[in-house]
């Protein structure tokens, strides 16, 4: 044994230059001069109110307005509010150039796919162009994205669509569907805003990456389903989204629903579509090809229609888009009466999910440019915009990851892109509506599964499969519930998966057995380091979280099983049995009244066992909590300590000594 | 800088005693030997199955029957069931006889509480009896904890009291009113035994520790207020619980509402009450004064109350009980109809506070006496308690903090105590409950009143406030809610508050800076060590937590305005920009993809600063997945460090060895 007492020493030697003195003679007890620091005492309205401003002002928003004078802070203060009035400055020709061309690839991209995505709806497709006009312009005055393109989104329009038919039916009943359409739309946008009013902007955390993966590829598939309706030309087909019902419709239409012309000129503009979007992918200068491909096709097969009159063939067009801009629908609204409540709470959801994928689309495109996206501020641009949007004739519009991805690659370089596209959807409203009329509904269906392709992500499900087998689950739990039950469902899923990891994580923390990685004074995780040795009479056990109510049952039971384990295995190799029990709490970054009771209860157990307890790097609000319950007291100043080394360098000499 | 360079090198040479040779010379850039460890590979199956193992049978329960013969097994499953044919089998005299005293003891506590406790419960007297009887034999048979004594108790009475009041009015319809009652008690059986069944008994570890020291608190204020109708004898009293209409009520009947002859009886047996618990509390040996002193003031009073007929000026009695023991009741349990659902939502509720309370006294006294309780197989015992009650006449019984506490000073062995309790009630139902006609009212709101005030512990409100600031706001929370609202309200806020304080702590992890204590190679937070120093063109960051979606973004942001905030103090100082990143990764035992893209985008900023991340001691679950996200080739092999040291003086010597 004589060699790991050097070794000992050497260890005690390392900790510490300055007591090189007093921890050589350590075996004869003398005490460690590294105490376990203490924080500066904070009263308690100082304690509370930086953990409120950590939760709910992290980001540090006055921090500008600091020592500034009173009419600086009230430009900072508008400012802060529109944000044109500060890139709006320093706006240039140069910039406007490119997004100008922007502007007008994504317009050319939008125009078709809002109206099909009206459809996805049940709203008339004039419905979807609207939604196209006044949000954007909104959001270029408010929003702090550069790169996000604003207008309606397929997950979102085929959410509120089964939403608001659960509800009512569009057929039978338009003009109350339409109502409800525009109160879940106010309602949104008053979810939207009012969470980054209260700065609850974190909430949307709450939905995973995984979640996200799976419900975008679910929803993309039910809405490809969706298309084979306009794309087979079949008239009638269910009214339910889950994949089982959709194919019943579909094959039991097979033998006299179907209307071949319809057929042709879907497969053929899909595969033009595909290719095109193939060429962009190769090329990225070619970005503008997959851009123009859908009006291209929208304008070709329009003609085709014309001049053939497929429309008497059984080719299912438009038929009829509404002339003009946005009509005022703030009388429509549902503000009393019964179905104020299911506005709501429509609304509630669709807001959610519209914010969760503008901001999603607003982290990536500001990180791949390097600027910051304040969250919160997001959230109120975007409530606004709804807002004002369910007064004039919209439905929920967000981000378009498609057209985002679009814009950025056209070289947007402020939020003037979506301007230009507003315009071009103005232009378009007033003058060439008309045109659309023969427009068959299988090139919408065709636009529409080639703009949804894109939202399966197989890579990220790959990732998430290598990465983490319970975010994988929770991506396919989404997945399921939404190709299979519904969209709604496969939500359900995705949050009550990602909670209940949360819940996992926070019931069931980790703990790990250390050893000493030989040669060094560096204790870690035997698991991770096999080559890591136990010392003999001591255990040392690592808890990987802060010690609160929900887990600190199971962690005093947890270390008193570790406790009993070990004992059995030293009795079988008739080793000497533990005598002390170091807990390193170097992780354990809090502690509640729960976990303090814990501690006691851990102590007087070990007690009753011939066992000590030590403490090894209490933090500053473990330290705090431990003397202010005297815990301290009971286990003994003398057994906290600075680190495991110094923690079993005191343990350990009487061990080592004997025979 | 000078002495900084030998200290490095100092600090190398600590590190590790074989790498000498190498760490000497780590200016030249040798490489360190000290690798990162890759735990083992486990394939996925074994993984999920151990996490499954860990968060539902991390208790082990099937250790005992592993390497044991068919026959041993079956015995042992018996065992594990009826935990009776365990400690049955050592069962001797001596544990008997001190059962026989605790049995006796508690039996003359409860008869006086159950009939009050009934009334709580809008319930015949009978009822509270009933369910001292045929519960506590059940739980003799099937629980584990040798302390805890079954019935109803205070706090579960109101609730269930209040829950069903406001279903059905027990003044108009008693009958239907008593089957709800039986129905919420068929449920909460239900409940309390799946919870157990299913291993979700950590379930209740969620409502904290705090939450319950309000919420019992507050309950103890609402039930003797409650009190004051049979202590004033008031007979016009409000049905709601609140402490603003009880006292309106109260004064509403000062004039001519309140009966002195009862006032007299109550004030003068009620300080004897509380005089009988004063000298209890100061003698331990005296244990049984105050446990006696209940049955004592009935006798004393209904004898006093039959010779003076005093219930003949105002003074209100008890008048009637059912006389026999329980009549079976499964035919009034609602199986079906309108009410089948509102007694499962009163079940569930009162099932869960039900449980938390006696899995609280049960780990209490356990922890005491150094034995363990088995969470979940405790839930099946009181679940099955609850569905054989309710099917014979009782309602909700549970653990009661008071008689258990007399019952372990009283000095029981096992769960005989309550056999023996149990066989006591049956004797009074079948022999002396017409005695209890001339039982004044306030008599059993004096012994309601000086049972509940132990409910209320100051001394534990004290300590949460010492040690948890957030923790005292779920505790008042929960103590006005019950008594400004209802025992709903308060428990609604108890549960949101101790969910909002998990979802907190998820959301916004800790971060800190690290310094270097002087003269050791130790990092530790210099807010906690303000004598650690920092190291020039290094900024060191631990993170506090597992790195989930839920909290990734925040974690990404937080340490690049820790950044921001160092460099801006750095130029005004004129010192050396930060050169390098070290992110201490003991802390994050668990990173989620969510987490790995955080890092990915993190590196990317970094990247654009011209600053170099570099890891340290990233835990096995952690560097497993940067090695399958490619993370680390992505951040480079070479900066990924077992600890902060090493990392430190890998990134330092080109900035010491500026001029």
């Amino acid at each position: 044994m004589a060699s790991v007492h050097s070794n000992e020493d050497l260890e005690a030697k390392d900790m510490d230059s300055r007591s090189l003195s007093s921890s050589r003679n350590h075996s004869q007890g003398a005490p460690y001069i590294h105490k376990v620091g203490v924080p500066p005492k904070q009263n308690f309205f100082k304690e509370f109110s930086n953990t409120l401003k950590e939760t709910f002002f992290s980001d540090d928003p006055l921090r500008p307005f600091k020592h500034q004078p009173k009419s600086r802070k009230f430009i900072l203060g508008v400012q802060a509010i529109f944000p044109v009035f500060e890139w709006g400055r320093d706006y240039n020709l140069l910039k406007f150039r490119g997004d100008l061309i922007a502007g007008l690839t994504i317009a050319s991209l939008c125009i078709p796919q809002d109206i099909g995505y009206a459809k996805l709806a049940n709203l008339a497709p004039q419905y979807g162009l609207y939604s196209s006009f006044v949000p954007p312009l909104i959001y270029a005055i408010m929003g702090s994205s550069r790169d996000i393109a604003i207008g309606p989104v397929a997950v979102v329009s085929l959410l509120l669509g089964t939403l608001l038919q659960d509800e009512i039916d569009h057929v039978k009943n338009p003009d109350d569907y339409r109502r409800l359409a525009f109160t879940a739309t106010f309602f949104a946008g008053i979810t939207q805003a009012t969470l980054g009013i209260l700065r609850l902007g974190f909430l949307i955390d709450f939905l995973s990456h995984a979640a996200i993966v799976g419900f975008m590829g679910g929803a993309a598939i039910t809405i490809a389903l969706q298309q084979l309706k306009g794309f087979l030309g079949i008239n009638n087909f269910t009214k339910k989204s889950d994949i089982v019902s959709v194919m019943q419709s579909v094959f039991r239409s097979a033998h006299h629903g179907w209307n071949w012309q319809t057929i042709v000129i879907g497969v053929s503009f899909l595969s033009f579509l595909l290719l095109a979007k193939y060429i962009g992918k190769k090329k990225k200068n070619l970005f503008w090809v997959p851009a123009i491909a859908p009006l291209i096709s929208v304008i070709l097969s329009t003609f085709f229609v014309y001049i053939t009159h497929a429309e008497k063939d059984g080719v299912a067009i438009v038929r009829h888009i509404e002339k003009g801009i946005n009509p005022p629908s703030v009388d429509e609204i549902f503000f009393t009466g019964h179905y104020l409540a299911k506005g709501f709470k429509i609304g509630v959801v669709a807001g959610m999910v519209a914010l969760t994928e503008a901001i999603a689309i607003g982290r990536t495109f500001a990180s791949m440019k390097d600027y910051q996206i304040d969250g919160n501020k997001e959230m109120v641009a975007l409530g606004t915009m709804n807002i004002v949007g369910s007064m004039t004739s919209c439905y929920v519009a967000t981000g378009s990851f498609s057209r985002s991805a679009v814009n950025y690659f056209a070289g947007c370089q402020t939020a003037v892109s979506n301007i230009v596209m507003s315009i071009v959807v103005f232009l378009t409203l007033q003058f060439i509506t008309p045109l659309f009329k023969y427009t068959p509904n299988a090139i919408l269906a065709a636009i529409i599964i080639s703009a949804v392709i894109n939202l399966i992500d197989f890579q990220a499900a790959i990732l998430i499969w290598k990465i983490d087998k319970f975010d994988f689950v929770a991506c396919l739990g989404a997945f399921f519930g939404v190709i299979f039950v519904s969209v709604e469902i496969g939500l359900l899923i995705a949050v009550s998966i990602s909670f209940a990891k949360i819940l996992l994580q926070v019931t069931r923390p980790r703990t790990a057995i250390l050893g000493k990685i030989p040669g060094t004074n560096v204790y870690r995780n035997i698991q991770q380091y096999p080559e890591a040795t136990k010392v003999p009479g001591v255990m040392i056990v690592r808890v990987d979280s802060a010690i609160y109510f929900s887990n600190s049952n199971y962690i005093k039971e947890r270390i008193l099983r570790w406790l009993v384990d070990e004992e059995e295995q030293l009795k079988e190799g008739y080793l000497p049995s533990i005598q002390f029990l170091i807990v390193e709490m170097s992780p354990v970054t809090d502690i509640d009244t729960s976990g303090i009771h814990a501690l006691e209860e851990l102590h007087r157990s070990l007690q009753k066992r011939d066992i000590q307890l030590v403490l090894a790097n209490p933090g500053p609000l473990v330290i705090d909590k431990i003397h202010a319950s005297h815990v301290s007291t009971l286990i003994g100043e003398d057994r906290i300590f600075l680190t495991v080394a110094e923690a079993v360098s005191s343990c350990s000499p009487k061990l080592v000594e004997e025979p």
